[in-house]
């Protein structure tokens, strides 16, 4: 975005804080004659009750609100957002994570199904990235979900197209609130983990699943670092037919690799589940194991307080996301920074003394002033 | 510090940068008609020569200037370390961490009187933000290492005195940075692990060794999340006597463990010694494996690419810091900060909203004017 000034005039828009995915484009239409029905517009005061009464026409065009890039748009989201915040945070927050493979869409339609039979209401939402909208992206993807789509206490959101990873995190914790304001009692987020996803879902859920499938004995070199120590629960899908011996021995795997961690904070020791979204097997173990997790970290007060500190980082992410812009962005600096970093690397000057030259730029002093 | 003024006029002069250790306190002297000698004044020239000359006196001096306060030796430092930058980097840097209790002290006791039969030149700096400089540091203490404080090709010093995490850091990459100059090729970086010191550490060297004594087949529990992911080799120290047969099995204990890690970036798959610092064994095996890895990191070109990351990563987290302490000093937002995370943590306001609103008060903006 070219429209910065300096620091001092501050055009900028915290285009951190509001980068929002790209108009829905229609796809190309073969009759001329086909009029596109305009989106009806409502005020915030018809969306809010809309989302209360648990309308998904409504609220699938709030969210939308909270996605768009125009700055009405944004303005209106963040009333409906404000006026929902007190009806929001009823519900089980649950990351789910897993390589493209692993069965993520399948167990969630099987999982999903069951859960609705014990009279929950699920949202299914995802961060991809790397996604386009237009394209349709693999997560959340309808059609991935052919009996979920049709249940009516399931709420089915693809990720907010490609921008960063920051505006997609934030979209999705504004539509978290909206989706639980309309009733919404289980939220999944989902991912595919590009780049730092799982991070970014993990602080926003209660609880973070990691979904595996079996295989040759070397399941555990292919997972991220860090990637492990975040799961609160793990599951190995496919544990059907002739796979099931492969998906034991790899639960004694990762059981075995789980003993060698620290005990996380939330005080509660993960534990390894196999499951087969086919055969309907495990999920019912899977859920009992969501339950108990619940119970005891809303026992022990983890589960408050990772949410209260969750709500801090978000802010506190924020705030450097935009500082970092407004610094990085400064004309002065874009133009300056190649160049030193080039002289760092030569070992020309020290890290500290190009951060201080930059600083000095941008805060606009004289650098005899700033002894 | 209480001397900041809006980010506009920026009095502040950038204290993230500049936090140094308090002046060294004299112990209380019992004679009265003790004077106590001037410290010599030398000019840079004489700095630096004596430096590269490899005066010991002139080095500790130098370092000295580098850890202090005032901002005219602050000033002289930074021309002492540029003109000593173009003859620095000629060393491994090695970065060793253990709980107190591991042995670390007689470890870098045993295996740097090693070292320097090797004929390399020593230098060993501490990390050690929770130390009081009058209280003497137990990390890099001379009273501990009682042959090596008298051997001509070791140089210790103690950890700069308490101070921010990131103000001991920069201390220290400054002072590898004299040192080298100095003419010592081996660098020891230690750190007992307080907070974040693992990761600081980590981002200076160019091996990292983790040091641990044989348990009761708990080892594995005690250690802080993601230290072992850092760890480019684990040394089990006090394989000595009676308690060798647990350091083997403590050893394999950790071999099972690094098996279940993804391969680390260098490239070198970490291994595991035992050794004691008191029958002298294991000493040269341990040797035998870093000069393994940085000929074997050199060749693959990881050693220089990380080398070049860690000076790049530096002048980053000092812009970041700066950027943080303008923002969070300031007295508006200092005023805000309080009440707005209470209203985050009663769901009355979201946290990307808060942090709009803070930013608002930072850049000076009307919030209407924000979009």
């Amino acid at each position: 975005m070219e429209h910065f000034e300096d620091h001092h005039k501050l055009e900028h828009d915290y285009s951190a804080l509001l980068e929002v995915a790209k108009g829905i484009e229609q796809p190309p239409i073969v009759n001329p004659y086909f009029k596109k029905k305009a989106r009806q517009r409502y005020s915030t005061e018809e969306y809010v009750q809309g989302i209360r009464a648990g309308n998904i026409t409504i609220l699938s065009q709030a969210i939308t609100l909270v996605e768009s890039l125009l700055p009405r748009h944004y303005a209106q989201a963040q009333e409906i957002i404000e006026r929902c915040l007190p009806y929001a945070g009823h519900s089980i927050r649950i990351g789910i994570t897993g390589v493209p493979g692993a069965g993520k869409s399948t167990f969630i339609e099987a999982i999903g199904y069951m859960i609705t039979g014990l009279d929950h209401k699920l949202c299914v939402l995802a961060i991809d990235p790397s996604s386009e909208r237009s394209g349709g992206s693999i997560l959340g993807d309808k059609t991935r979900m052919e009996t979920l789509v049709h249940n009516p206490d399931v709420f089915i959101r693809p990720s907010p197209a490609a921008g960063s990873l920051g505006g997609v995190a934030r979209k999705t914790r504004e539509t978290i609130v909206l989706c639980e304001a309309a009733g919404f009692d289980v939220v999944f987020v989902e991912t595919v983990g590009v780049g730092q996803s799982e991070t970014a879902v993990h602080s926003m859920v209660d609880l973070f699943m990691l979904l595996q499938i079996a295989g040759a004995g070397d399941e555990l070199q292919g997972i991220k670092r860090g990637i492990m120590e975040m799961a609160d629960m793990i599951g190995i899908t496919k544990a059907d037919g002739t796979n099931k011996e492969r998906t034991e021995l790899a639960k004694s795997h990762f059981v075995n690799a789980l003993q060698l961690f620290p005990m996380p904070e939330s005080g509660w020791k993960p534990k390894v589940y196999t499951c087969s979204s086919v055969e309907k097997t495990g999920l019912r173990e899977i859920w009992g194991g969501v339950e108990d997790f619940l119970q005891f970290t809303r026992q022990n007060g983890y589960f408050t307080e990772n949410r209260n500190r969750q709500s801090r980082y978000w802010m506190y992410e924020s705030i450097d996301e935009v500082l970092k812009d407004s610094f990085y962005r400064n004309p002065a600096i874009r133009d300056r920074l190649p160049e030193i970093e080039q002289e760092i690397l030569e070992n020309r000057k020290s890290s500290f003394v190009a951060a201080k030259e930059l600083l000095d730029i941008y805060f606009d002093r004289n650098p005899e002033q700033a002894q």
